[in-house]
Order: structure tokens, then sequence, then C-alpha cells
């Protein structure tokens, strides 16, 4: 049997409206009466209902996140990050993988706000979702922009470009490509494209599905078909690895022949391809500069400090380029 | 303004408790009547209220996630599936990251309590946590044994272990090596340790913390202390990569003077270091076990089906061997 409030009334000798003041931290309670309800607590491994408590408050301190897909390497890490940060200010994440699809999406912020969350994170890469439009609720969006009203943190992407362009350009490369993903109207891949474009005279770009077979095989038609590429900046690490692997597979010598660079320089990437030559995102700062506007947003119901964050990048420089 | 039940059921003509029964599909409503409220449903853009809905149903559709970190490859990767498939079934992910330390996953396990989950899945590193002992509350463990009541699911891996070694024996390694994390009691490592420990003649096992950098700077230890190593099966993958950078260090020739053979096999792995030897384990099939099995266990309250659930593993034979 669950133990409820008033079992726990009853061991502490008090009324169950003193028990529940004494979770809710209201009103006098003498240090005493405090002690035994505690006490009682502890005796009878009560846990309070927080279901209950939310619904009373107002407040039910979850936080909707919603990524493509937390098994991408960059996601991973922005969500541990996200979630533990939330974690130590008291609040719960309820995780969304949205697949990058709008039906998924617009579902999942359904629930979440039927589920009353107090805020919503979004790694999202759909505009016009009608949910995210609804009154009052704190929005945050990370590195894409969702509607005019809601705020924006993420990184620098055009100096992410541009350092990345720049350094196959000092190495010496001639025919740089780029590789990106599916072209999609403000997403941040596309200042990292605008980057490229702006800094090489015959830009070329190929965008990608993001399918990890389609991807190699993909490139493999490109490096063959064009055999004077010798530079190639990957719009991410996953891409920019299989430029790696279709080099090997043709005995084109990195960085001799080619130069590769890649973007968002993870953990995960440094344990599993420390070789890559990478932008690196300052994952753990998007995530507390988003979460600390969400909080401000929360707290405060409306948006304070600037509409868009844009935090720096760093060029990591390895055996690649 | 908030659009409230009141609202739906003005704009649509009926009583609150009509729209309150057209919600939770209950007792008799004409089709024509259930229309209005909908289309009112629509037109206003009205969301329910789904924590006073779970209150009243004694189900809150919430799922509690455990995992060490889900920026790790295997995590990630699992989280993943998890998430979609609990999704699909109209449960939500509540996702705790405990580090592995006790004291975190304790707090989480509690607040999942509070907060009235439908059931748990743990992919832990602690056992002897009181919480997992609540009442008639759902617990489904993944690839660690918590407890002697709580269920287990997970892929083999005394078989993992076996497939490693023995692929390393028949490429002819005579002095393998065997990297793990630190020991501890009944974690499912320990398993790919004992076939290790089984199949060679003077099994040498080195415990390494997770810590990235740690882990290099020990394995360059290792090898430079013990350079007749010609084999290694380390017990993840991002333990094998820093065997292999490492030796890209040293000048150790990969495969022919030193075979290196992983364990996990994720998508991202394969992406980022497709070159790796490793066991694959099944994750999605690892996490559509357990979700089903704690499925079952939130419909009939108790268990039904094996207490533990091994499924098989797959050796993957890459350039590294």
């Amino acid at each position: 049997m669950k133990v409820k409030l008033e079992d726990v009334a009853k061991a502490a000798g008090v009324s169950p409206t003193t028990v529940s003041r004494v979770l809710n931290n209201r009103g006098y309670i003498s240090e005493l009466t405090k002690k035994k309800v505690e006490d009682a607590i502890e005796e009878l491994d009560y846990y309070p209902n927080d279901v209950a408590r939310s619904l009373f408050k107002k407040r039910t301190n979850f936080i909707g996140l919603i990524v493509p897909t937390v098994s991408n390497p960059f996601f991973g890490e922005l969500s541990l990050y996200i979630e533990n940060i939330c974690s130590s200010l008291g609040y719960k994440i309820i995780l969304c993988n949205s697949s990058g699809q709008f039906e998924k999406e617009k579902a999942y912020s359904t629930m979440l706000i039927r589920h009353q969350v107090d805020g919503i994170l979004v790694c999202s890469y759909n505009r016009g979702i009608d949910t995210y439009k609804y009154p009052k609720l704190p929005i945050v969006a990370i590195d894409h922009y969702l509607a005019p009203t809601i705020p924006v943190v993420g990184s620098d992407n055009y100096m992410g470009g541009k350092l990345a362009v720049q350094h196959l350009i000092d190495r010496g490369c001639l025919s740089i490509i780029h590789i990106n993903g599916p072209l999609e109207l403000e997403t941040p891949t596309q200042y990292r494209r605008k980057a490229y474009e702006d800094l090489v005279d015959n830009p070329v770009t190929y965008e990608l599905q993001f399918d990890e077979e389609d991807i190699v095989l993909s490139i493999r038609k490109i490096l063959l078909e064009r055999p004077e590429t010798d530079g190639i900046f990957a719009s991410d690490d996953l891409m920019a690895a299989a430029c790696l692997q279709v080099a090997r597979e043709l005995n084109i010598q990195v960085p001799e022949q080619l130069k590769v660079i890649g973007y968002d320089g993870t953990k995960t990437t440094r344990s599993l391809l420390p070789q890559l030559t990478t932008i690196k995102q300052p994952i753990e700062e998007i995530a507390k500069t988003s979460v600390k506007k969400l909080m401000d947003m929360i707290d405060n119901s409306e948006l304070s400090g600037p509409y868009e964050t844009v935090l720096p990048v760093q060029l990591l420089i390895n055996e690649t380029t």
C-alpha cells in the first residue's frame, strides 16, 4: 500500500493540514512540529504526490526539450548539459526526438503544452508550428529561427564557416567543396555555407540527405566526378568522417592530397576521431545560456536581454588538414 | 488568456460535463455533439490540462529513464529508441543523467516516484537504492542487476567477450590484454572480462576510470610498459578509440603489430570510426524488449515472462584486427 499524507499526519500526531504546510513551506510551523513531520516522512517512506502539488501551484517544473535526435553526438551532449543544469535548478526534462519531422514536432509541442510544461527548449528544423504561438509559454530556440517572438541562442555559424574555409585556403587548397545537409531556409548551417560562398571563387555546395549509407555513396560519387577536389568543408563531423572513409577507400591520401574539416567538435568526435580538424561549438555554453534565458522568461513572464545570443566558436587543428 | 474547458462548452453550446466526456471518451455522446465539441476545441485552440487528467485517471503516462549519460553513444542511441517507442505508445520520457553517481541516481528515482511515473527504466551502476523497492512501481533494469525482484534486459555479455577474444586469438594474437572500467560487482562488463579470463592463459585486465584524458594517458603507460602486447580487447568503443590514438602516437602499426577490438558498435561509432572491429549490441532490440516488459508490468501489475532477457550480439570485423 502506498503511504498517504494522512498516514504521515497520524504518525506525527498532527493534522493533515500541518503536514501539507511543512511540505509546502507555508504558514508558521514550530521547529519541533516540523521535525516530527519530517521524521514521520522518513520513517514511513512517504513520497508526496508532485502531480497534485503542481496542479495546486500552477507550476510543474517540467521543461520540454525537442531535439532532432539525441543519438547525434551534438544533440546528445547538448541534452546532457541542459538536463544537468535544469536538474540542479529543480526542473525535470521531458525528452522529445522529432527526427526533424514537422508532424512529429507538432505532436510533441502539443503534448508538452497539454502537460503544462513551464517552458520549452527547441532545437528544431521546422518553422510554422502553431503551438509555438501558445500565449505566454516561454520558449527558447537553440540555433534556429522559429518565429520573430522566440529568442535564439546559438554559436557563430558564419564565423565558424569562415574559420574553416580560411584554414583550408591557408593550407593551400585550390579546389574546395562544401558538403551540407538539405537546403532549408534559415537553418544555421546555411550561414556556414554563406561564409564558404563568400570566401571561395567558384563555390560548389552539395546537399546530402541525413542517411549514413547514402552519404558515403554520395561522397564517393562526388570525389570520383571531381578528382581535382583538394579541400572539403563538411557541415558536421559525421559528414567529415564519411569523407575520410571514402578517401581511404579510394586511396586518396589525407591530408596530402585532400584536406577535410568538420563541424561541431563534440567530446564523442574528439574521442572516436581525434585526428579530425573541426570547428568546435561551445555546447556547454549554449546549454547554460539557453536555460538561463528560459528561466528568466519563466520567472518574469517576458524576455529580458537580447533576442539573439551568438556564442564564439573555435578552430581545432588536427591531422586531417 | 488561456482557453478553458468552459469556453469550449460555451462555444459548442453544451455543458462542461459533456466536453469532459468527449475528452475522456466516457458515457454516451451523439456523433453530432462530439463533432460540435471537437470543432470548438480546434476553433479556440484549446489544450486540455493533462496534469489534472492524470490526477483523475491515476495514470501519468510518464516513464522515467535513468542513464549514466545520454552523451555516450550507446546510451544516446538507446534513449532515442526508448523515447520513440514510448512516444508511439502514448508515453512520455523524463530523462535523467545520473553520471553513475549514487546520490544523483537516488535523487532522480525519488523525484520520479514523487512525480507518479507509471514506470522506470534504469541503466544504472548503483545497487541498493531504496526507492527501487517502492511498492508496485514497475521497474525494468537494462543490462544491470539491481535487485532480485527487478527484471533485467540486456545482451549476451559473456558471448560478446568470448567472440571478441576468440577473434583476436584466431588472428594470431599471443599477448592479449583487456581494458575495462572500474571493477564493480555484477555490472555486465564483468561478464565480458570473465570470458576474456576464461579464454586467455595469463589474463591481464586494466581497470580505467571513465575520463577521456586519463584513459589516453593510462593506455600510453600500459603500451610502453608492456610492448609485447599484440591484442587489446576494450570493453567499449571509446576505450578502443583511445587505444588506436595511442598506437598512432607511438608508431605502433594497427593491425600488423597490434589488433584492437571494441564493444557496443553504435551507429555513431560506425560512422566516425568505421575501421574499428567491434562487438555490436542489439540496441534497438534492447529498447523494444525493455519497454515491452515495462508496459506488461504497468498493465498487469506484475511480471510475466522471464526475469532475465539476454539478446544476441554480433562480431563486426573491420580493419583494426
